[in-house]
């Protein structure tokens, strides 16, 4: 499917809302008002009706959703009805910690590959089967792993770099959650993840009781 | 300071900036123009200025940003020129290898608590020095510990009561890594951070070109 100009805070709503309906499935909810859906997602009704308006009819009036067919539906137009193949680069704190995640695989993201340049980790067995390959082979190993999406968790100092290598081997999505903004061609999405960058806005608002 | 309605996504890029600007510093960069420093931070240098204008004048015409004092307006304007105590709750996976990063205390945010339910886990001593404490207890050291900041990296199933917990305590400010939406009142600031919803629209782009 294709859909111009979506905003992007329609898409990460679609995301949340898949999210929270996923959850009402495992509890058994066939049926949800979009009073009662937008209550659990932490937004407005008029806004659920309105970010689904983009993509066609959902709901039945007077009932509310169908929570199994909603999860389907959401699932196609985000492109989630498939699974995705990833790979990680860096294999520091964060990059171990997020590759043992479980909560990647519920959601259809494989780690299909992993990358350092450290020589003790080169060459080791991850706890997900996973052999640890060198940065050097990157380009390589991504094109026969089938690699979709890049997870760049570098030093920041390394990050443009690995970007550059993601880049030359076909990558066009990008997840960083190195501390540095990281330049890309129009053709790649990036998305960060710069945990300081939320606690940063937690202080302002404490900070002037917004 | 108090300024009303500014946009998060306002919020959000000042602390983008900053952080471009504080690396700046370390490269020993004392000014820059408005269109380098957007070219750095992925914005045009219309935002930029936009930004910065609903809390005053910055910059000079035809020079640009004198790189020290800009870090410094923005932390004014952030609340970021003190330091912001943290509490950990859940010392899984995500919280363990959170705890120890570099990054958060480089930025002023110091960890001053760290919570769990795990036998195993409680009284034991974290790198940072800390003693992990049990969540029973969560109340009475988050206030003599003086948190200002509660971190949920629980499992999902937990963040809810973690988080009424914390608001009890008297936090108004959360940082949630349970891929979970939690409810709180609306003096509490919530922050989420679900690194597969950032996949989702990383998806999204893939599957339609966009």
């Amino acid at each position: 499917m294709k859909f111009a100009k979506i905003p992007m805070a329609t898409i990460n709503r679609l995301s949340i809302y898949m999210r929270t309906l996923q959850e009402l499935l495992e509890e058994d909810v066939e049926v949800i008002s979009s009073e009662r859906l937008a209550k659990q997602c932490g937004v407005n009704p008029a806004q659920i009706r309105k970010d689904l308006a983009y993509f066609g009819e959902f709901g039945v009036r007077g009932v509310g959703y169908h929570v199994a067919d909603l999860v389907n539906q959401i699932k196609d137009i985000l492109g989630l009805s498939r699974t995705w193949n990833l790979a990680m680069v860096g294999l520091g704190n964060i990059g171990s910690s997020l590759i043992r995640h479980g909560n990647f695989v519920k959601h259809g993201y494989i780690f299909t590959a992993a990358f350092d340049v450290d020589p003790q980790k080169v060459g080791k067995k991850l706890p997900n089967g996973l052999i640890v390959n060198h940065v050097d082979e990157l380009e390589d190993v991504v094109r026969e792993r089938d690699v979709h999406i890049g997870v760049i968790a570098t030093p920041a100092g390394a990050a443009q770099s690995v970007a550059n290598q993601l880049i030359l081997a076909g990558i066009n999505g990008i997840l960083n959650f190195a501390p540095v903004q990281i330049q890309v061609p129009d053709c790649c999405h990036v998305e960060n993840v710069d945990f300081t960058i939320k606690l940063d806005c937690i202080a302002y608002h404490l900070s002037t009781g917004v």
